[in-house]
């Protein structure tokens, strides 16, 4: 990765060194600056000390152009930010009309309305640019070193105001300052089920990275389902046409084709949708283990309602029977963790919602919960259609929160499967 | 924070800085050293490049006794934490066969057989010292290094790998290092629900800050259902007992007390499950716009079945009817969003599972389906028991996740709220 423009990250905050606080806003911009062709150099998570903030911005303003923060610029003690970065670049602070203008409007935003006894938010290091906080109250903190040709920008804390802060104050800001200094990433993903990595580059592919690396720079990343290869090169659309084209084709002709799912990037339940969208076909779900998170991950995405019509969630074996009509002797014979439970309670869904298609889901999550024939991690994912239905049985590794989601995302793909009529019954 | 004893961590990965993978580890990470009294003074992220592993280890091993790195370790190319670290300390990497016992062990944990064929893990550098990884196959890499008095310990990049070695393997041997260096952190947290950080700050309490202070660090952090005041110190059980009285009373005399519903750090879906166990009572959940995300909080918790009984997720009008019996004329009188329609939800669900208890929520999760009365964040949480049933409403901030997350939130407060006979109805 030798893109000409660095950008170093430093996230301020005690809540998330002490571990109250998970931070979402380096992830994120992790994610937004390879979209846009920058390279995020660096990520350094500090406390809400002045000294610290002085250190980080010394080596971050060393490695990079630009140094974005996030954290430490709201209205209480903790918040020092603001002082540190004018203290840092020798700036005094005083009191600026042209920013009480921005935080009126910030609050105005909110049907609230602002006077300097609220907070000092207007008081503002000299020569700074203050910027609207699309999302919240605290002026973003913007900063152009001339001498060093080097952008400083401060934002909240808060994810949401973050991110809308990144997006559509400070983007535009470093674009123009850098407009010809950075150019687009591209990746192409090729996405695998049921197939361990050393089994894909020892075995099927031994020479798969070493010519997967003629195109870009190559990784290997495991996720619920499978692993993901992944290949990392910048340029433009064409040529990212062109190397997609390339590496499904190489990709088609070796003995890893069985195991691909997706040559992209695309989260399971962006794909279902458009599926869905596209054949006109609708769906319910019902979950024991998974209680409710199969569900869940769909309706994340505005536009479920109009495929996802509802599920269940059956822990209970009578609940099981009560809703979907599920067999007390099916129960009986072959417990609830079962082919013959999974596959009747995708039927009892499809009929209870009325869907084209339906998927289930019965496991042992764990940490509890298994016997002797059954261990921990053991799933069936039922599913049905009008003509069909079924379970597969899978075992998956993990703690009881990792075989949720491996679980449920399992379920999703054999879901997609079928509405695409790829499902292998 | 003054803690004798400084972590400095370093995250390895070109696939987080590149935004395809969310790190895990750093958040773990800061959680599990402060409970242990540890103090995580700083964490960097940086690419899988020999040179920039090498600069981290320079400024972490500057400031920190003990560095932690996460990634790398693996069998491919791109794992290249094991030769920097070698090339860092100076050692030479060498064939081991006392490593070499340990892979297999690791192996054996799986069913698995490992020869050299497989791949270099027994190629290690001298004077490391290889742990067992109990939950993969890579071994962890320690290094003590003497003159400096410093530890140095490299685990696995995959998350439930990389919290196992920790606790079960590198935190013994900080123990044996550093035994009487370090001792426990705790908190006293006050949660409170519908009340704005500044009305706390500048209107309610305004000498609250400065007061808190007198029994440690006070910071104040905003929570899917309200602003959480933490204050840490550290010292003996004794001492943290004392201090959350003293914080509690204090509290309890000022104006914020309305608000708070938690002295302490407990998660609602802990707090629910520990009430239903002293109580003897189940539940269940009916869900419209969070499609089942709050089913889902409640089964993240091993135990949830013996009280939560199951759920329903009616996305649609019709199923509304079917499955909870909404009566179609209340629908179409007051929309799906509405306090009527959230009590008949309520009820229907804790008929439909016969539980003691039910809550219900249906609400707009946006981005889209305002009306004119009803704008997007307008959410009705319906409860229902033996004898009463209602519901509430509220107006949440945020985009559709965060909304969810919200909603469902307030909805299991609200539970919580029922089950302990607070709920004010």
């Amino acid at each position: 990765m030798s893109n000409s423009l660095n950008v170093s990250m430093i996230v301020i905050g005690d809540e998330i060194l002490n571990g109250r606080t998970t931070d979402l806003n380096g992830s994120w911009l992790s994610k937004f600056l390879f979209k846009k062709g920058l390279n995020l150099k660096s990520l350094r998570f500090i406390r809400d000390d002045s000294k610290e903030i002085d250190q980080a911005l010394k080596l971050s303003l060393n490695e990079s152009e630009i140094v974005i923060t996030s954290g430490g610029i709201g209205p209480t003690i903790d918040d020092k930010t603001k002082n540190a970065l004018a203290s840092f670049f020798g700036k005094r602070i005083t009191e600026r009309e042209d920013v009480a203008r921005i935080v009126t409007q910030n609050y105005v935003q909110f049907g609230r309305s602002w006077t300097p006894d609220h907070n000092h938010y207007h008081f503002f290091p000299e020569e700074f640019i203050a910027t609207n906080n699309p999302r919240g109250l605290a002026p973003g903190l913007v900063f152009f070193e001339q001498s060093l040709n080097k952008l400083i920008m401060a934002g909240p804390g808060v994810p949401r105001e973050f991110t809308e802060i990144v997006e559509l104050e400070f983007f535009p800001i470093i674009k123009k300052y850098f407009n010809n200094q950075f150019k687009e990433n591209y990746q192409t993903v090729i996405r695998t089920k049921g197939v361990p990595e050393e089994k894909i580059f020892f075995e099927l592919c031994p020479t798969l990275w070493q010519d997967l690396e003629a195109f870009g720079k190559v990784s290997s990343l495991p996720h619920t389902i499978g692993i993901d290869i992944v290949v990392s090169y910048h340029g433009s659309e064409s040529i990212h046409l062109e190397n997609q084209q390339q590496i499904k084709n190489f990709i088609e002709n070796s003995l890893l084709a069985q195991y691909v799912w997706q040559y992209g990037n695309n989260s399971l339940n962006e794909l279902i949708l458009a599926s869905s969208r596209l054949r006109n076909k609708t769906f319910s779900i019902a979950e024991s283990c998974t209680g409710g998170l199969t569900s869940s991950k769909i309706t994340d995405l505005s536009g479920s309602s109009q495929f996802y019509m509802g599920g269940v969630i059956t822990y209970s074996n009578q609940a099981k029977i009560d809703l979907l009509g599920v067999s007390p002797q099916t129960l009986e014979v072959h417990g609830a963790v079962s082919a013959e439970v999974a596959k009747q309670m995708a039927e009892g869904v499809r009929k209870k919602f009325k869907t084209d298609y339906a998927i289930s889901i019965t496991g042992i999550a764990g940490p509890t919960g298994q016997t002797k024939d059954k261990p921990l991690g053991l799933v069936y994912i039922g599913f049905a259609n009008e003509l069909h239905s079924g379970a597969k049985m899978f075992q998956m590794p993990g703690d009881r929160i990792r075989r949720k989601e491996r679980f449920s995302d399992t379920a999703l793909l054999i879901l997609l499967e079928m509405i695409n009529e790829k499902l292998d019954q």
